[in-house]
């Protein structure tokens, strides 16, 4: 929605790869949707096919298409879940015994693995967060749809849950958040801290990433009432997966 | 702080890539340090030079170092403005003339320019939120230490702003807000979307981002007491400049 003056010295293949941007993103090509190839490209354009190739690289790069190997460049699909920052962690919903994640999805099927957990000296950020050297940590997946979107790792005081469902592959019924409340450590209120970035290598590898997708980076921190932090969870989205939505007043 | 499992058979470049991004991740390099050369790269592997170049890309692709012509390769630097999703846009803060901006810079020096008022018929998304045709749109760029860092598109229903201080450069004390305020139009709901992506080509330009840098895209809405919505503002954002920050409750 900002203006896009176009100088006149613009490469071809720029040229070509703005008027296929305008067009996805005026919805003339729609999620899914097969661009025209390098051949159509080519033709119409009467341009050398490294530069036909080069235009399309543009919009992969941009994350607005995908190659598909031997069938062409696609419209990047994108259906997103709605992550409702403030709304999904409402203790009404855990309190009930529904997982978090119900929210997010809103009935789309979702499966979590690559589920991991230990015991584990710090990093130095978590321990002074935590206020605790030794911390057990929960990493897992999570997939809707068939398709990784994000990772994520939870450290929690040693001390806090040390025996406990929270340190259990099935923490059962409204999760983490619900177990902790047994505890006497109910979660009360949040910090989300976020960034975006490019993915790292190994993160470009779990999430299924294509070219040009950056990843959004969420650090939560859950305090007690009394102010007392008893998780850290630190995730990463595939920014194409997800839209965040956080309401507030003035 | 996820699992970095490297398979063996990882070619030479990315092996080096790995080494120096372990290096700036646990803060061995620093903000600003100047990374190792592609001659020190060479000696030091017993590499190429193609090769050496090919691992410095891979850390300036994901953002974590920029080149510097004639130079070298240094460490990207990253000085994050914290913006304070909720905190900021309080009624107390605008209602005592205060501008938002200083909330997010504590100080630092801002400046905005790029600035361009106009009337235009709404795109249709724009359209259906503010349930106006016809819209005042006010566009700016921020930079702080004279480094851009984020472009906003304000829209504003044509009929209730119309020949106010809301559509003249110099809004006054407490900007756009206290102005709709003191015309009975105060917000008091925010809803922020928000979602990451790579830079469209002119937000490469207007906001001097280095390769490998992602956006993130910030839609907020503003509502008055009675839900009616009267502002929404597409943010654009340098990711490598934000923290974002949300606090609610359980």
């Amino acid at each position: 929605m900002q203006q896009s003056p176009v100088p006149p010295e613009t490469p071809i293949y720029r040229r070509i790869a703005d008027g296929l941007r305008e067009a996805i993103l005026s919805g003339e090509f729609r999620d899914g949707d097969r661009l025209p190839g390098e051949n159509a490209l080519m033709a119409q354009h009467g341009i050398a096919r490294a530069t036909a190739r080069q235009a399309l690289s543009v919009l992969i790069n941009e994350g607005l298409a995908v190659p598909k190997r031997g069938s062409g460049v696609y419209v990047r699909q994108f259906r997103p879940l709605r992550r409702h920052g403030s709304r999904r962690l409402s203790q009404e919903r855990w309190g009930r015994g529904q997982a978090i994640w119900d929210s997010d999805t809103r009935g789309r099927p979702y499966t979590v693995d690559e589920m991991q957990i230990d015991r584990e000296e710090a990093e130095e950020e978590i321990a002074r967060v935590l206020d605790s050297a030794q911390v057990w940590v929960r990493r897992r997946r999570y997939s809707v749809d068939g398709r990784p979107v994000q990772l994520a790792v939870s450290y929690f005081p040693a001390a806090l849950v040390e025996g406990t469902a929270v340190v259990r592959e099935d923490t059962g019924p409204g999760g983490v958040y619900a177990r902790l409340g047994d505890l006497g450590h109910a979660p009360a209120h949040f910090t989300e801290e976020l960034r975006a970035r490019m993915p790292h290598p190994h993160e470009t590898v779990l999430l299924d990433l294509p070219a040009g997708t950056p990843v959004l980076v969420i650090m939560r921190t859950a305090y007690t009432a009394n102010g007392v932090p008893v998780e850290v969870n630190e995730m990463i989205l595939d920014s194409a997966s997800y839209v965040l939505q956080y309401d507030f007043d003035a």
